[in-house]
């Protein structure tokens, strides 16, 4: 964390003072005229219009570029289940990035449910609000709940509904390992990846780097690593998991599966490898160490075989950052008005991202752009709408 | 309708294209440093501020300022239930409004529900995404679950909860009544009122009415004068009507009902009342006709007796508009960070608005200001505020 640029509380509170955003007009209203035809009595032609064909919504109102940014508060930042007052910062910040890097209009919905059944509550909750709403991103989802909720809406809705922390991560993260392979000569089928936590975005990252074609990947949990005779005890994704990954029939801790392991992806909490354990992995070994703001594994202390390293610290040469993929990808999907994104669009929108880097930059060990590279977002957008034929 | 500005609907159309509402941003995101502030890792710290205190959300997050224009679709305009889609266009002129004449940021939420137990889900949906908002303004929701739907919200959210087309009209309504009985010498009290139409504006001005001192009014609905003693057949909101109005014991059809009154309240459609009828009421009535675009009685054609007339038709000398009092109400609940909006709230703010016509105007007729009168949004919330004590 040393080398961020570093903010103090009382900067980080006078910065939010009166919140992060507002209500923009694209037309003025000065005149009895703009008045009648915003609202009364013109506004009845655009309602009447809309009566007779709802999918119009999307020319005659905003939704078309509008997405709502959707927290319940229960997994905000590494906090934990700190209510949707709490999230509120994280979605007004999110909905800032979605207007800065990729002209979205989003709106922060922080959800207070009554919680009998988060799942079936936020799914209610949202599928209410969805006509205004071209599109939805879920936001700090506690883990389990998060897949199931996302599951159920993306079929309910005809608007993509898009979980940030799992898919985001894992965009970014299969657009550095692209490059990675890229770097070093390699296929993704060649890579084995050791993945330390099976959360949000654990998950979601082993599930695009099977899509994608890497050659192995196993997941470790507290309880070491996920194989498939752990599958009779476990329900849900991580029964998936112990199903769909793990090919070598690893077993034992983290450092066990590491010995002559490819990559490794942490996406868990501080400090839980030593940098001695490295190592142990192959050649060119790649990691990427996500846990903010201190990573899995003290980087700096890497040994010799590990060639490319990635983080989540803003100050690093590779930084794991989501808004490297969320705004263009919603760019791509409203813009293509997609009723929902599949896992080619992610790979897409991944392989844009790592078409950014130059050989140059290749070289030194760059295997992301920056997030103030301009040109992400457009090429992300592009990459998303050229998959879905738009 | 005839006097109105002419918008044809490729213009209306035209004018809708995209929407009428963006994101807007407060404060610029280029550096590397405002992302830390807006987003990671410097958002941490005003999370943890929320989570310690999420009363704090109305310091550190935009929710202050921002109000939630909610509609189900149930009763859009005069169309009746032609679903959230089509509620949107004037959800989204509401936003504007808010936006244009008193600065509050504005988010419209149209409301799909699935319609087994309306009251409750729309509650529910309502109290979830509370959390993000300073207020609730309740748009064109159906009687008589309009009426549940507001009681219940206010009662169980710690912000005002407003349903529009009952408060808005209702405080109009009796700001051009003040004004009436101001022009005429006469007293609250002294005036009989017949208010035509029990749905959510007739409820809602008959409630303000009393509340502010109004003689005596009776309620007519489609099967004639509400009285005592229709009250055993009648449940909810219609047996308070006959419970609580009509002390001068009428019975038999609108006419009846006429005859001798002070002022005719039309709150339901077109063409209901013949002109003639109106000469049976007492010199100097007060016609108040809102049905739009076609009022309950052709006004033109007053009979000598009637002093004042208003309708809710834009090129009127008196227009009972909502936009008098809807903007200047919330602007004033948020800057007193009030809880909920109280009938007293609602006549301080009818006061406001009848206190910007001058003695000029009251001799030539005029009861109610301009809407574009810039004094008007300021001078309600001062009203409100004071009243409130903020």
């Amino acid at each position: 964390m040393a080398q961020n640029l570093s903010v103090t509380r009382e900067q980080v509170l006078e910065f939010h003072l009166g919140g992060k955003v507002r209500l923009g007009l694209p037309r003025p209203v000065r005149s009895q005229r703009d008045l009648c035809l915003a609202y009364t009595p013109g506004v009845a032609q655009a309602v009447k219009e809309l009566a007779a064909f709802p999918e119009k919504s999307f020319d005659y109102t905003s939704r078309a570029n509008l997405v709502a940014v959707v927290s319940d508060g229960s997994a905000v930042l590494g906090l934990g289940r700190i209510g949707p007052e709490a999230s509120m910062p994280v979605l007004e910040g999110k909905a800032v990035l979605f207007k800065a890097f990729a002209g979205v209009d989003a709106i922060p919905v922080a959800l207070d449910l009554p919680g009998v059944d988060r799942v079936r509550e936020f799914v209610d909750a949202v599928t209410a609000i969805a006509p205004s709403f071209g599109g939805i991103n879920l936001e700090d989802v506690a883990a389990p709940e998060c897949f199931e909720i996302e599951a159920i809406l993306s079929e309910r809705l005809d608007i993509p509904v898009f979980h940030d922390d799992q898919h985001g991560t894992a965009v970014v993260v299969l657009a550095g390992l692209l490059n990675a392979a890229r770097a070093t000569g390699r296929e993704l089928a060649d890579l084995r990846v050791v993945v330390l936590g099976a959360g949000a975005a654990g998950v979601a990252c082993t599930r695009i780097l099977l899509a994608a074609g890497v050659g192995d990947v196993a997941v470790v949990d507290s309880r070491g690593v996920i194989s498939a005779d752990r599958a009779p005890g476990l329900t849900g994704t991580k029964r998936w998991i112990a199903e769909s990954t793990n090919k070598a029939g690893l077993a034992g801790t983290v450092r066990d599966a590491l010995r002559g392991a490819d990559v490794f992806l942490g996406v868990s909490g501080p400090n839980l490898v030593e940098a001695g354990w490295l190592a142990e992995m192959n050649q060119d070994a790649v990691v990427l160490a996500l846990a903010n703001p201190d990573p899995e594994v003290d980087v700096d202390a890497a040994p010799a075989n590990v060639r490319i390293v990635a983080t989540g610290r803003s100050a690093d040469l590779n930084q794991i950052n989501n808004v490297l993929a969320f705004p263009g990808i919603f760019r791509g999907l409203l813009d293509a008005r997609a009723p929902r994104v599949d896992d080619d669009a992610k790979i897409a929108a991944a392989r844009g991202i790592a078409s950014l880097v130059t050989d140059e930059e290749l070289a030194v060990g760059r295997v992301v752009p920056s997030p103030f590279d301009p040109a992400v977002a457009p090429t992300v957008a592009a990459a998303v709408r050229e998959h879905l034929g738009a």
